[in-house]
């Protein structure tokens, strides 16, 4: 396959919005083309993440909505639904499209927009992405999920709920950098650990909010990339795995199989480890899902995830940072725009453009989203020349 | 790219059924992989069609789900919806990834379930895929949306409604010859004419059908196909056009640019012509859709479609056999799923196993699928050494 950059990026602000999520996508992606230099004439194609449209807009067949609100009536769009992980599999298949040479200007991106109803509705509405017949009728919804998952962790390594309470605390801080982020303000310990039991041991400040937002890349071939208007950042690696729908047919609920299966097939497409990475997004659905996620990526050994994050391992100035942006936890979760906010927010950090949150000379960046029970994760690589 | 090859094929009967979308799927996915003579392990990634899951049986992230089904919990998953035309584009997006030579044999298919569900339901769910703010609250459900198409093809061509009808009977014909159709059933023109009118001038008998069904295809590279057990039926084009999402935003209702650019892209990619196709199987979710595509294809001159399918054109045995399957008239809508089983018909033609129902000597054929209110269309081509 031919080499793939990212070449331009755009975000909302996260958050509460009174607009559609095409029109919350347009904005991001009008961005995202003026950050490339490009008129939405340049692009070939949309790849388009989004989840419960159908269910919080009544809206299916949201790409060539979006495209239309963007003024770009004709050219191919797909939209990609993989649970919370949607945008980033639609990056996945739209480096293919570029790197095999089809098109050689692509944008993806999603939306969401769940704020226009209530928090129960939103709650059930995420529940589909679990097993409707043997996980929905027994009320798991996904904050039971990743209960069991820190219960298993705790069981298992001993990590405690102040450990988890300080990846909410790290995350709060980051947010307070990022001026997009929906949560600007600071959280402590203690009031992670006296917030409101939502599933035990899972407390209000270890889940990350329901937000509306939308976020959109432009890729393109190294080609065009060499003549951008902006830094390209590339593509090293992008892969995707999966795992049992079913959380009763996974074998250790304290380990994430589809985040190792994609980060080893990530790892392999780029030729680097985990010891080459400098800065990392990574889906902090709950705070236990970070800890996780930190161990499955290879950033530390399986176990110690909840020990660095207590000891400030992945904070700002720490020894590998993960979530500059505040991640899901403060940035918020506008969940089929979320992976392509990922991208956006390491491409910024390799561009060494995100001002006071920059990890400082990032050379190789890493993203990693998560949807449903556990059961699809995409992980992608980028780098700096 | 690559050549790719579909070296398997199956399709569930079409109809009621009392499972699952994802079980349905997971059938038709084993009688696929039998065909191509490979074990499920063979698979390197499942490209998955749904579309209503998330309102019918309250399932988001089908493909994870779908794998399970099926035993393969590891690979990457993708769900794609672009509401009647899903398999199809997960199809297109499969190819690409073959062609680019990311993976050699990878699984593509759909399912839909939706006659658990009442018709009112039914049609209400559809009725996302058109815009949720200018539409819907119009009350334009899509056998509205295409009875303005037909309204404005009469004005323009003189198409007649005894034309309209003239395609559903010769689809029930073709039904007969298919057992794994829903109707099984021949009807007369009179017969049309007199059922009961659903959006005028369209008739019962002029809609297809709601459908529960799934449908795969196995595709591989060109190494693997040629070590196959069954002769490889080759991809020769695969592309995707959009429109305006809003019927308001088009020009002429009498045409579909969207299926104009899809097939000028797939002849294109493949050095072909609409006379050198043979068979074709496309998307006749009402009488006047069929009419429309065979003009926008290229097969007849444009306002002729009508006189083509009074004539006999279309028939088996015609100039050109359309829909040899039934069609989404007779052989039924599961929508997920249409796109994969227009595939598996083409690729049963070429292969000249189509029995009773068989074009004779077909060596080129094409699929068209058409989403929404015309504003997605999928073409390929395929091709028998």
């Amino acid at each position: 396959m031919r080499r793939v950059a990212v070449i331009g990026v755009g975000v909302t602000k996260f958050g509460r919005h009174d607009r559609t999520s095409a029109e919350l996508f347009a904005e991001a992606a009008a961005d995202a083309l003026a950050d490339a230099g490009l008129p939405a004439t340049a692009v070939q194609a949309l790849y388009y993440g989004n989840v419960v449209g159908s269910e919080t807009e009544k809206q299916l067949h949201t790409s060539p909505q979006a495209a239309s609100v963007l003024g770009l009536p004709a050219v191919p769009t797909t939209r990609f639904e993989t649970a919370c992980a949607s945008s980033h599999a639609a990056f996945r298949h739209a480096v293919m499209e570029v790197g095999s040479g089809v098109s050689d200007v692509v944008l993806v991106g999603g939306a969401e927009r769940v704020l226009n109803v209530t928090t129960e509705e939103s709650t059930e509405y995420f529940a589909y992405a679990s097993d409707a017949r043997w996980e929905q009728t027994l009320g798991l919804t996904f904050p039971g999920v990743f209960a069991l998952v820190a219960r298993a962790h705790m069981t298992k390594h001993g990590t405690t709920e102040a450990q988890m309470a300080a990846v909410a605390v790290k995350n709060h801080k980051h947010g307070t950098l990022n001026p997009k982020a929906q949560f600007q303000k600071e959280i402590t310990i203690e009031q992670v650990l006296k917030s409101a039991m939502v599933a035990d041991p899972l407390k209000l400040y270890d889940c990350c909010p329901f937000t509306d937002g939308g976020a959109a890349v432009v890729i393109a071939s190294e080609e065009v990339a060499k003549a951008a208007a902006r830094r390209p950042i590339w593509v090293l690696a992008s892969a995707a795995a999966s795992d049992w729908m079913l959380i009763g047919d996974k074998r250790d609920l304290s380990r994430v199989p589809a985040t190792e299966r994609a980060a080893a097939a990530a790892y392999r497409q780029a030729g680097l480890g985990p010891q080459d990475v400098n800065v990392v997004e990574l889906h902090d659905c709950f705070t236990i899902a970070e800890i996780v996620a930190t161990e499955g990526l290879g950033l530390f050994e399986a176990g110690t995830g909840g020990v660095a994050a207590e000891k400030g391992w992945t904070s700002l100035g720490g020894k590998i940072p993960v979530n500059p942006s505040g991640g899901l936890k403060a940035k918020g979760h506008p969940i089929g725009a979320t992976g392509a906010a990922q991208i956006a927010e390491v491409v910024t950090q390799l561009r060494h453009d995100a001002g006071p949150r920059q990890v400082d000379g990032a050379r190789v960046g890493l993203t990693h989203t998560l949807g449903g029970n556990t059961a699809t994760v995409l992980v992608s690589l980028f780098g700096r020349d």
